[in-house]
């Protein structure tokens, strides 16, 4: 999950259901059966062990990523899914050496440098082969750092901005995580356009375990890229406490390498509709990771609670009346490049594609759902949240924004996207960590989300009439 | 803090304080002042931050142990402390490159091959300078390495023990530490005994954060050192996962050094007794630290800890019948030679060291004293704790083993031993990490533990007679 996360959940708002019963045109008994048996199958966990576990780190261009495109298709095609490959060229960022010190402040021992805990960000240049050295401006924001504009020629920029757990504790990850990660995103460019010659960024995540988070940085076209890392928590604070007290002078060693566009695919797996099965339901989540940790809860755990859509629709023998579409995205982290190749291969016509579900906020419990829809559509899903209820996912919010980066180009078309709610608290506590690996994903939990995918796409491929178009903006 | 914990804490018993009121020899309003100088003081706070900023990791040998030795004397001496440096000898190991990896398991993609998260264990040997590459056999304990005995010779075997994080969240994380610490510590040679070519250790300690735990491992005398490291718990999870299901192999490179022995010091400061300062009472933390992290919790808040009694003192112009000594110890992680040359220095005269305290269990709030003590000396000690009730350092624990690995020589010659006990719930998350940063350290609850050793300490310099003698089996 790369993007700015405030459009997903900062903008909802709770709507409340209207308490007439509308026509009921889909079996309840069929969503509670489909329920039950998504909360008795550990086959999304299996399999997710396996991509984890086999493969681990799946970066676009990397060997891995491939190997999960051929996994992922394979386990599909098992639960007799329709399954094809669609091509999308994607970046291929590799990381490098990555090396820091501190190598001068105030008060430091003759000859004594100590080392800083950081990781390359997607998009980074290299510093040259012998490292380079300067010193460093600690700024809190762009407003600083426009401030002290005149400092920072010559300078490596530190963005010092903390996570705010507290709000990621009470429900409001997304918020918390936007605050900082614009800092992320868009300070390497900001402090290149005044002259600095790298930059820093306080790692975007919660948990201080000396952790680095990585993830994706932005130039402007034509724009040159500088070396751009994040910091652990814990050496961005040292640095600002040590920038306090006078001159502080890094080092830092970055041989990232930009090689040309790969070649990769989404893996789609059609589930095919008894009725309409031209028409299509997607539930999905992307397949590519950062490179650190193996991908379990961005987003192994979503490719598996959209593919476990699949198998409890198979074991139930159960084909809805539209075809329900398995998607294991490519490239979500650092391009964005399969989302936007299925929507190109539609050339403009979405009219059948009736809805879009992503998973893409980690491997925690569903709390209900999340619907991009038109606000007087949202009384039609009671349904859902009934057969959800007795396993407690029952919040239905709406969504202004996208849901989810991936079916974003389709939402902008018109099609209802949708995302599951889940328990985000400790999600930026792994994100894009070494740490992001199978142990953090608790298969009932795992279930949970399968069961909610599974009840709103069956639910959403057996109405009698879609759901209206709903556009968001670009 | 390197020891098995089993003995400070996992013995003790909490003893029922006599209801008798014990003649009261030192003032309760001056024990009182003490307290409330200590948890007003920023003081400890202010220079565990100058140590741990501006120096870091202290391993023996290094370059920061000789700084950290330096500026801890300085600062005691600004206090009005006398400041003697009493010389050591310590092993010299220093950390190489770490790297391992996943090459060969069931399921493994052509080519692909996975980065594993470890660091070496103190006393490692290296692995060949190309690194090498083993079949793995995955035990959970003694008993299954002997039963399997006949699969280890040539491979790399890992020991699979859980820290039990429930237990230590339940206040012993002693206990906990004692249980799986001890295949850290004796895990390689037991294997090397049996051929293994290398050892890995599941990382003892309780948050998974993909954070390698080191610490020392021992070699039988005679027994050539093979190539031991410590895994993160996901990665040791991950590699049991794959053995359970067909054979897995690693490479390892590692490239540790062992070099002649090298010169370091404790670092000795008196706070002169008035009417008896030939008889002291000790105040000590190991300087000394290993070298991922900054040595905040083990044991640079120890030494603060202690070092803030001094500077209470020194504020409020207090001195005792008796002299309080700091005792900044050398070589606690990885030999113990600090505790060992003070004790020989005294060229086997104890009898005017009248207690010894020591702080090795992290920042943590001091929840009381553990006294390894006569248990009829306990009684003596309710002063302390009536005096220490309003900031709830209540608990009178007695100890039948060390109260600190560096004061177990003066406690097997008679002297009676104490440590604060302190909350170590989150101890073992950060101990021996890189993630052992001053940001561990809550600033009240470091003020907490000056209050609890100056008020012991006071207490115990000022009483008319000593503490009856109290020997520990060596």
């Amino acid at each position: 999950m790369r993007k700015l996360m405030l459009s997903v959940v900062g903008v909802l708002a709770v709507m409340p259901l209207c308490a007439a019963e509308p026509a009921v045109a889909v079996d309840g008994a069929t969503l509670a059966r489909i329920r039950d048996a998504a909360m008795h199958s550990d086959w999304a966990m299996t399999n997710l062990a396996a991509l984890t576990d086999r493969i681990g780190p799946r970066l676009s261009g990397s060997p891995q990523l491939e190997a999960a495109v051929q996994q992922v298709a394979a386990t599909l095609r098992t639960l007799g899914a329709t399954v094809q490959l669609q091509p999308a060229k994607v970046p291929h960022w590799m990381r490098g050496l990555e090396q820091g010190s501190l190598v001068d402040y105030i008060g430091r021992p003759s000859g004594i440098t100590q080392k800083l805990h950081l990781t390359a960000l997607g998009n980074s240049a290299a510093t040259p082969a012998a490292g380079l050295t300067a010193r460093v401006v600690v700024v809190q924001d762009y407003e600083e750092l426009n401030k002290r504009a005149a400092e920072v020629r010559g300078a490596i920029v530190l963005f010092h901005t903390r996570f705010d757990q507290r709000l990621a504790d009470n429900g409001e990850a997304g918020t918390a995580y936007g605050q900082s990660v614009r800092y992320r995103n868009g300070g390497a460019s900001a402090a290149a356009a005044l002259g600095a010659v790298a930059t820093l960024v306080r790692s975007v995540g919660g948990a201080d375990y000396r952790l680095p988070h990585t993830g994706n940085t932005s130039f402007k076209p034509g724009q040159a890229a500088i070396p751009a890392a994040a910091l652990s928590a814990e050496d961005a604070d040292l640095v600002q406490r040590l920038a306090a007290q006078g001159p502080v002078s890094l080092n830092l060693l970055l041989t990232p390498q930009t090689l040309p566009d790969a070649d990769s695919f989404n893996v789609i797996a059609d589930w095919q509709g008894r009725e309409k099965p031209d028409e299509v339901v997607i539930v999905s989540g992307h397949l590519d990771s950062w490179d650190l940790g193996t991908g379990a809860v961005d987003d192994g755990a979503g490719v598996y609670a959209a593919a476990g859509v699949i198998e409890v629709l198979r074991q139930l023998n159960l084909h809805p009346r539209r075809t329900i579409r398995f998607v294991a995205w490519t490239n979500e982290e650092n391009g964005g490049r399969g989302g936007k190749a299925y929507a190109a291969a539609l050339g403009g016509k979405a009219d059948k594609q009736i809805a879009a579900i992503e998973s893409d906020e980690g491997g925690g419990r569903a709390l209900g759902i999340s619907a991009a829809v038109k606000p007087e559509s949202l009384a039609a899903l009671r349904p859902v949240i009934d057969a959800l209820r007795p396993i407690g996912a029952t919040a239905l919010k709406h969504n202004e924004g996208d849901a989810g980066a991936d079916i974003e180009p389709l939402q902008v078309m018109g099609v209802p996207g949708f995302s599951p709610l889940v328990d985000a608290r400790s999600y930026f506590s792994y994100h894009h960590t070494a740490a992001d690996t199978l142990d953090k994903v608790e298969p009932q939990s795992l279930q949970s989300q399968v069961a909610t995918m599974a009840v709103l796409a069956y639910f959403l491929a057996e109405m009698p009439e879609p759901l209206p178009r709903y556009s968001i903006a670009q």
